[in-house]
């Protein structure tokens, strides 16, 4: 019965003059990381490396908007801040809530970095 | 600055014989709440009151499957086990993950239970 709960980080910082709540979860079929900058779980996109056994090239990675608005820079986004999370975690799909203020390159590092500090993989 | 964190409570309880962990989170627009007895994240359901202002009698709601098998059961469970969330946290929608090995009453009675001392909202 010694199973171990459930691993969750959380961690807020202010990026770029706003503040930033990253919640990163360990469930056994998915990274689950949220990235809000409203409080708000968001857009829930599901990122999800494509499986190609005898391929050695990068990996690729599909994203479907599960929940909110989808638009093109949402998959950009998303491709971009879960593809790490992913590859770092044995490439294990990301369900990822996204609601940035927003969507520049410095602000999507900074918060790449924060989401390394919530490490539960 | 000092906005609070998302608030989110965890626990794990044996039900019927199963370890069913509990995560509860509170985002503006969600309640999340995973149910698993699996470790995985499971069915992802949103669970919305259907907004109907000037009627009194009780609230319905709507449950849509957002990743995962859509079984009719799904929508049963799920809304069983959200409505009071949903109500208890003035009519906001739920976004519920649900992995278990049981659905029978008796075991969703527990799980309510335990989602009770999970109170976030």
């Amino acid at each position: 019965m010694a199973e171990s709960i459930i691993k969750s980080r959380q961690a807020q910082k202010e990026v770029n003059g706003n503040l930033t709540e990253v919640i990163c979860t360990d469930f056994s079929n998915y990274i689950f990381v949220v990235l809000t900058q409203y409080g708000k779980i968001g857009t829930l996109i599901s990122v999800t490396p494509d499986s190609r056994s005898n391929d050695i090239s990068t990996p690729t990675f599909s994203t479907k908007v599960l929940l909110g608005k989808d638009e093109p820079l949402t998959h950009v986004c998303a491709k971009n801040l879960a593809t790490f999370v992913s590859q770092e975690a044995g490439n294990r799909p990301v369900l990822l809530g996204l609601a940035l203020k927003d969507s520049s390159i410095d602000t999507i590092k900074e918060i790449k970095e924060i989401v390394k500090g919530c490490k539960v993989w």
